[in-house]
């Protein structure tokens, strides 16, 4: 079983700095709930039967699919850039989404998307 | 624009035959829904930022988080092993998406998958 | 405030028959929980400010967007057909819903209308 | 098919000069998106089995029932009330969903509704 | 049939007099929505099957599960701690949430709850 | 970190022999989720915050407002009654749900209730 520290220095690696003072501030309010987050983080993206790009397609798919879960749906198109996915391709899986989530939850993505590209300099 | 029959085949290449004879079905039951269908499925899946994986990666992982969809995600189980994905990856797909979707989700999705996969002859 | 007997009348006016059965197999089960659906379904649908086709459309559109409801939606499907709503009007609104419920949610509608369109012997 | 100006002509006409700012707002956030999303809203409103009044009733509809949908639900008030709908008949679109889609959701849409109607000089 | 006066001396007795200013506010917004929601809400809480802590926990279980209501959340986290619930029992509730409900809307619900508490005076 | 046995004796004293035999069917599906379901499962219902009835309710709140998760909420409604609720407390847990939820969420969830009382021999 991983230890704490283990599982912050996975976290880095699969989400960058970012994300863990989020989960850090997590960890701070309700350090039980940090706790089982991190760890499960480092279990699932550790596995390899996927690559980084694609947990973080699935995991994108999903709070595009779920709406009102803004916060992590920044942090996972922060750690999908992290992962590499690119700007195109980010905003490419909000509009195959869109059919399948209903335009309003994809609409409510791409702004949160351009957001997170504004922070990144990748817009301007 | 494109036609019904050049839609229909975007939809064999993409889907297979058992895709073309669940949109046929549609198409009977209610025409317009069905040819808006087929034609948004067209544009989407031919566009070519994301290949076809990545493409039923994300369709997987919304009808997963969405529930209620049982129809449509063995629609796309059968899609996605004609795009290439093999069992074990559509498996951890069900997997990642478990901590987001909740488990009960990910769990109904376990039992769709398995029974694509035993009418495709990949499990005994 | 009215009592049991008006309420399941103002529910056979508003439903039709098949309402009323599904109704009192309800309350056979759970009799407080039949009780309190029958007065609030009184209690809304002889409100005047929409008309009970508006009515209709409004709770088949919150049905096909949930989900997961497929009793309540057969049954507000003929409420609806009771109301006056035509098969065309029906279909229409799931046609309108389908880009923002997504499409997986408006094709198991259209299965579902299908059944009871066949039902009522509207579709052969 | 149609082109992107007559899908802004189309979008005006439906849902007023508002409509017309926020999806153009979105077109230069993410185009593809943005085009899509017009051609889809001029194919829907202009069909002619239901009239715009109805239409926007299943728009609302789903909107309250889904959540996390503010921007879009606004967007459509707004349209609803260019469409002929009163404040009272909006209102009571949502008193009619909330036993359906529980009444939190009701409630949020109440608020939005407030906003807009004070927005529109309806309420002081 | 309870009065309105009974209604509201029942939502101060159950949510306190945070509830009460709330369900005001409403009141004066759509009065007829605010009156079914007391109305409901004192046949609700007043019934003896379940104890008042019982009934907060299935409360705040289904906001944490439908996210997108933030201000229904909030309301119960303050009723619970009028209740009798601690701090520590409901920041359990959520974490017990987490793996049905997937972390990210359990997430969210970490923050609302920090927020009442914080307002609380429970943490610093 | 408990090994797999004690997993399993957990679950076993937890939710009864029923729960035991639907998650070895599970592990024998995809061992990899039912390893992390059980896991999970051991370290949240071990934890001694809430007591074993709290944490069913929350459970069974959750699924009910979820909807489309009838065998989860089936094989919770058997731990919940293997944890000492009674049929009145768990269909008072539905009507509770009802308002939040929506009546047709909480409709299903009767049946699914009233199915598993008469497999227990607890309605006639």
């Amino acid at each position: 079983m991983s230890t704490q520290t283990e599982e912050m220095k996975s976290l880095e690696n699969l989400s960058g700095k970012k994300g863990v003072s989020i989960m850090k501030n997590l960890k701070e309010v309700f350090p039980d709930l940090g706790d089982l987050a991190t760890k499960l983080h480092k279990e699932l993206y550790e596995r390899d039967v996927l690559d980084l790009k694609q947990q973080e397609i699935i995991t994108l798919s999903i709070l595009i699919a779920q709406g009102n879960t803004e916060s992590a749906l920044k942090f996972h198109i922060n750690a999908a850039l992290h992962a590499g996915l690119t700007k195109e391709e980010i905003f490419e899986i909000i509009l195959h989404a869109a059919p399948y989530t209903g335009f309003p939850r994809a609409i409510n993505a791409v702004y949160s998307a351009h957001e997170i590209f504004v922070e990144n300099g990748l817009v301007e």
